[in-house]
């Protein structure tokens, strides 16, 4: 079986017209989603360091950060993109695999696409090709792998840079075959980094080298012929247990990028169906704090394992605070970048609601859900039974909700209205001459290095 | 047990001054023998494209690539001095962990020290502990991180150079931890590309990723506090058995560096025994070809599973053929470089002399021995039995023999005149004032990007 071969006869030979509507829809999504969370991070601490660290050490001035006005060459460009995407931990997820399938390809394709004309069916479906490649390799060598220590999204991503990349430079069947060997050869990242910045180093080198991988395969740096399936393999030594078939099975009819999924709130998982229920509740009947005397949650077990902490400070500790959690929903009935501040947490309301807040483990509850009873100064008793969390496989965020998270990540660095018209570029991605129109959108429009109310959201875990 | 942590104190406590003066000495023979390797070899194909396809992602042009007149920023030319010094396989190893020690920290460090000024005592200082880290980091994972397929020159590298960059850059401890986690979550490089060009971008690309990683962790940029002892740190991921007290045992009183061993042939280790034993059968009785009728060889049965070829054509043939190796021992005297091209398997008096050799395997010849038994055409028997190959710990190099090796490599780029001055400064290395002497001295005085008589390797293995 000559994995690697195949599946860059499968990459070379794919058509974008031959995708599925409904993938190519949620290609857009994916875009989408992936660009607020580049905007909405790239004023973090790490991108800062990275860009005053490496700046010096950077190309020709041709290629953009999103959210930001500095140039840089594109690999670094896309080195910065991709810390920038991952460093609030905000961005999709495919469930099946763990991967954050998103930042190590776009980060290099938004890159590659600032400094060079790259049409937007070409964009699209580099895209599609470089998170199906990923996700694929990724499926062939989870859950070994990943249990190994690795951050897959890392070690998975570089192949995706690399065969996006590849797209664009349109390289043949053998060059192809040699950039996934290069892509191979760099597959690195360890989940020992995971509360530091390391931790978002990983789909921003992943991008880089990935990037590096296409464009030394397209002038003849030779690599293995069979980088995934060789006995000296990325499947071989990366993982105890593979099943490299994984790999090309009905490639161009099945598509990973349907199972992807967007996170609704830039906090811990299990946190999130406490937050969904209690914005439902104050929706549904009109709820302000001052009407609330108490609220229990019935949550499952590992909830209090990991987010059992009320008397909280820092924005860091609101992501993983179940009363935090529950006290956002019900004062301002949304939970975004600018819920998870340390003034947040120290606001007042907040403050007080979660103090009348209290939690207790129920193994009957699924970990996806919760059980919500509010109790209001009148005596009223409002429950709420939620079975699955906005923003999970069995219910998807929208289009307007992807866009309403959209628009709360990127006012961090671009005014409202280009944030808009920025929204309005990505559901038509696939239809622009020249995506550099994209990438204007998504940086300002004049020099600023300032910080707008950044929501600082320190190590991602 | 805090294994980074004391990593980074040992090497933040070390003083070159409690460096024995052998281990100083024998820092002078690696970075004489790197810089050989690397002129030599960069001229081939691998770093001709790796340039070509980079160039325009480098920064200032400040950094200096050993044996080309081309300027690039120091993390681009560290790649490329890395690629140029692997590419023949000719560079040093230790033969406890197979890694090639050399290439990974001081590609990073020429390239350093090329474009800022190093005084020469810190430069073999940084050289010292880089090379100790990475070779102490291998050993506590060696043999079965090599033995799952990772190419250990490049997993152990990355940490020499961010090590030794992090040297120079005068990181205090915590900062040394984060450059450390920083090369340990970019550790790769797959046993996978022997035989293709992805080889010799190992120890390049470990360089590269070190270099930055000392550069984001100078300014801040965090990574996991135990990135080689915690629970998905370095050694859990990447060995299915490690040692992490040898990363410290005895830090600053034993030194690897003492056991690094350099390569007299550019060819199969095995056949080694062969050619050394054939020169001094040359040597003691003054043989011409012409008074040669009849060579047969006792070999170790292993040297004819791999070299057992005698109708050669091309020079990388030429590299695993017992054949080819007697007849340039008995004929030319030596084995170089000019020794294994086309042109040197395809001359005649080469190719009658390899016709005239047999092979026998023995399983009572160890494999770093040989007997030799040369038949002369007066009828007389000469007959040499070889214990131990020049080039390994038992019988090293001299420092006379290592300077015959690097003429035979940097004379590929530069003029005889420089090249021994080239020498003579590796030789007081630590005595310079500012480093980049011994750079302009190992670069060539004008522009000029012609090749002179490459001695091409093809693929490493």
């Amino acid at each position: 079986m000559n994995v690697t071969r195949e599946l860059a006869a499968n990459l070379v030979t794919s058509r974008l017209e031959a995708v599925p509507a409904d993938v190519r829809h949620e290609a857009r999504r994916s875009i989408l989603n992936y660009i607020g969370c580049a905007i909405g991070g790239c004023r973090e601490d790490a991108v800062d360091i990275a860009i005053e660290a490496l700046a010096p050490y950077s190309g020709a001035p041709i290629a953009a950060v999103l959210g930001r006005s500095e140039r840089f060459d594109p690999l670094r460009a896309s080195l910065f993109n991709g810390i920038a995407s991952h460093v609030h931990d905000y961005d999709d997820t495919t469930p099946k695999n763990y991967i954050h399938p998103s930042a190590p390809v776009l980060s290099a394709l938004c890159a590659y696409a600032s400094s060079a004309p790259v049409g937007g069916a070409d964009f699209m479906h580099a895209f599609i090709l470089g998170f199906e490649a990923e996700s694929r390799i990724g499926n062939a060598v989870f859950p070994a792998h990943y249990d190994a220590g690795w951050h897959i999204t890392g070690t998975a991503g570089v192949f995706g840079a690399a065969v996006a990349i590849a797209r664009l430079l349109k390289l043949p069947q053998q060059n192809l075959v040699w950039a996934i060997a290069l892509a191979a050869t760099q597959a690195a990242g360890l989940r020992e980094m995971f509360g530091s910045m390391g931790k978002a180093f990983h789909p921003g080198r992943s991008a880089e080298s990935g990037y590096l991988a296409a464009l030394l395969a397209a002038k003849g740096f030779t690599g293995g012929e069979q980088a995934l399936e060789g006995p000296r393999g990325f499947a071989a030594v990366q993982a105890a247990k593979y099943d490299l078939a994984k790999v090309n099975h009905r490639f161009g009819q099945d598509f990973d990028l349907r199972e992807n999924t967007y996170k609704p709130f830039p906090c811990g998982i299990v946190i999130h169906p406490t937050i969904d229920a209690c914005i439902q509740l104050r929706a549904e009947h009109g709820l302000t704090p001052e009407t609330i005397r108490e609220v229990k949650l019935k949550v499952a077990p590992l909830v209090l394992d990991l987010c059992n902490k009320k008397d909280i400070r820092r924005g860091l500790e609101g992501k993983f605070s179940v009363y935090h959690a529950a006290a956002l929903g019900l004062v301002r009935g949304r939970a975004g970048l600018r819920e998870f501040t340390d003034e947040a947490v120290n606001d007042a309301a907040i403050r007080s609601a979660r103090e009348k807040v209290t939690a207790t483990g129920d193994p009957a509850i699924a970990e996806d859900a919760v059980q919500v009873e509010v109790v209001l100064a009148d005596g009223r008793r409002l429950v709420k039974n939620l079975r699955h969390a906005i923003g999970n496989l069995a219910r998807p965020m929208s289009d307007g909700e992807l866009e309403e998270k959209f628009r709360d990540q990127a006012t961090l660095a671009l005014p409202l209205e280009q944030v808009n018209a920025l929204i309005a570029l990505c559901w038509k991605v696939d239809g622009l001459a020249d995506c550099r129109e994209l990438i204007a959108a998504a940086t300002p429009a004049e020099q600023s290095s300032r910080r707008r109310d950044p929501a600082r959201a320190g190590a991602g875990v």
